[in-house]
């Protein structure tokens, strides 16, 4: 039985190509001690892990070329020397592109299937769940009645900050890059606008779709985008920038926004990684939960399958490829 | 007796000039129900004015072609009808660009000048002084040990900057604009160091005098010195934002720093108008007048003569000309 692993094979300059990764097979391994083997099911690919394909630490160290690529993963436990799991087990963890890993118990999580999709676990329930629960609760503020503006919102974290902003009482504008992934964004998760940046005029719009001016902007974007929303933000407004993803692929340091309207309207920016906030994991998940649960937020995967489609799954991230949370299916349940 | 007036007769373009001024001599005006005669005795010159002889509303409204300049004064009541004031009473008040001003008497504050010279009510213990105070402390948060940087460190607001991020036993390092200045900053205000940004590569000093990196960047700058500042922030660094004087005669927009390091480094920038934050005041000048008493606030001003060189005087601003607080003397206190 042989382990298939995708490697990273060359730092990309500019957009990832399917030449940055290669797939191998190898032996797999055995667990050490206090730890599991672990078969991949579903492999979660990132925006962030464009970040860790360059040379050079960014908040976290990069991956080596030849090393299996990073990545958050769900599995199931085939063996193991931890007595906490045994084999049969559904598990969170790191377990990165590959199909089977050796993992360290304190590094697995145990999953409950009956309490939600398991996959879950890897979007809204998992890291892009709670940097939209962090990000917007605890950096934008949301408050009842004010105009709140959500990029990327068809998307993994968008959508979910979004309908937070929804269940705080505010008035939430998306905006995505297609028509159906606007129809989905007001349709399914109940915004009440979105706007098609690609085929829209993003400032006329959202002078429509907000015409009490913009309150919080949760900005997973940045370039050209935050740089029309800070034409329209009111005194006071809140700006939580979890992601960059217009400038994960640059080759050169693109300039930023104007900042006059930041003083003008006493407005703030604020960076925000999500691993920096474990201490509010448990409010995220018994918050979420409750409310995936019942309904009040609603979640859509793109489920790309096969563990060799991995790196096509992970650039079409930057094309817009995905609706709700991208994941790779690497193997079934068993 | 005449009222000599400086009026604001054209809107600049970019860096303003004597021309757009006018001095004109009207008739002293009589005060109204309520109001009282005001002498000028000081001044305050501000870079904020330049915003306002811009048409548009910034945060406040322009003033209009033909007005009299507005600005913050010191003065002696010459004639009162609110039993609060009598004549030779000092005041401070938003008289404007003229020898003498009539007043509501809710628009005046009566001074102390026993307490400390009154010319420090338009600096140290006015709006540049609390607006050092409000954006260091309650937006910078420095702590002990922290490394904070202040731009314009000679001027009126970042020289009371830096000195409370001394009081809280911050390493301080400033940024201004000649030797002369930076030798004032470290010798008499009590920085850790100085860098003169016109001769020496201001990213190589700073990487010299902020060895452990930059936690709190206070800036009234903006422009290229923040994207400077960007490359060397740490974890967590806040970024008061309480000015941006290297824009204010821009022409046209120009592009802000590359935010990548605001999301790397979990960074916060914020906009910072001083008018907000009325409910600070009594604890700005409790604090302030102790400090300024117990010589641990050093204060020093830029006097011009003249109430005709008030052109001059603001002009000077953008040009680096004062140290401390820049102020024209209009007439003697009787």
């Amino acid at each position: 039985m042989a382990n298939r692993q995708i490697l990273l094979k060359s730092r990309p300059v500019g957009e990832p190509t399917p030449a940055n990764f290669e797939c191998v097979d190898r032996p797999v391994p055995a667990p050490a001690a206090g730890g599991a083997l672990v078969r991949t099911i579903y492999l979660s690919v990132d925006p962030y892990m464009r970040g860790r394909m360059n040379a050079g630490k960014s908040y976290a160290d990069p991956v080596n070329i030849g090393d299996v690529m990073c990545g958050g993963t769900v599995g199931q436990v085939v063996e193991s020397l931890d007595p906490t799991f045994k084999p049969g087990d559904l598990v969170l963890g790191d377990g990165g592109w590959q199909e089977f890993a050796a993992l360290d118990g304190s590094r697995l999580r145990k999953l409950d299937a009956n309490a939600a999709p398991i996959s879950y676990t890897l979007g809204a329930l998992g890291m892009p769940g709670m940097t939209a629960y962090v990000g917007m609760i605890d950096i934008g503020q949301p408050k009842a009645g004010e105009t709140v503006v959500v990029s990327a919102a068809a998307g993994a974290v968008g959508s979910v900050a979004g309908q937070i902003a929804k269940l705080k009482g505010c008035r939430v504008v998306g905006i995505a890059g297609s028509d159906e992934k606007c129809r989905y964004v007001v349709e399914s998760l109940g915004f009440d606008a979105c706007i098609n940046y690609k085929t829209e005029p993003l400032l006329g719009r959202l002078r429509k779709h907000c015409p009490g001016g913009i309150d919080v902007y949760f900005d997973s974007v940045a370039g050209s985008t935050l740089e029309t929303i800070l034409r329209l933000i009111n005194v006071g407004a809140r700006i939580p920038l979890i992601g960059l993803i217009s400038l994960y692929n640059a080759t050169e340091l693109t300039p930023g926004p104007n900042l006059f309207p930041l003083l003008v309207r006493r407005a703030m920016i604020k960076g925000m990684i999500v691993s920096d906030h474990a201490n509010r994991q448990p409010a995220f998940l018994a918050d979420m939960t409750a409310w995936i649960r019942d309904g009040k937020v609603k979640v859509r995967e793109t489920i790309v399958n096969g563990l060799e489609n991995a790196p096509a799954a992970f650039i079409g991230l930057f094309r817009g490829e995905n609706t709700g949370k991208m994941l790779v299916k690497v193997s079934r349940e068993a």
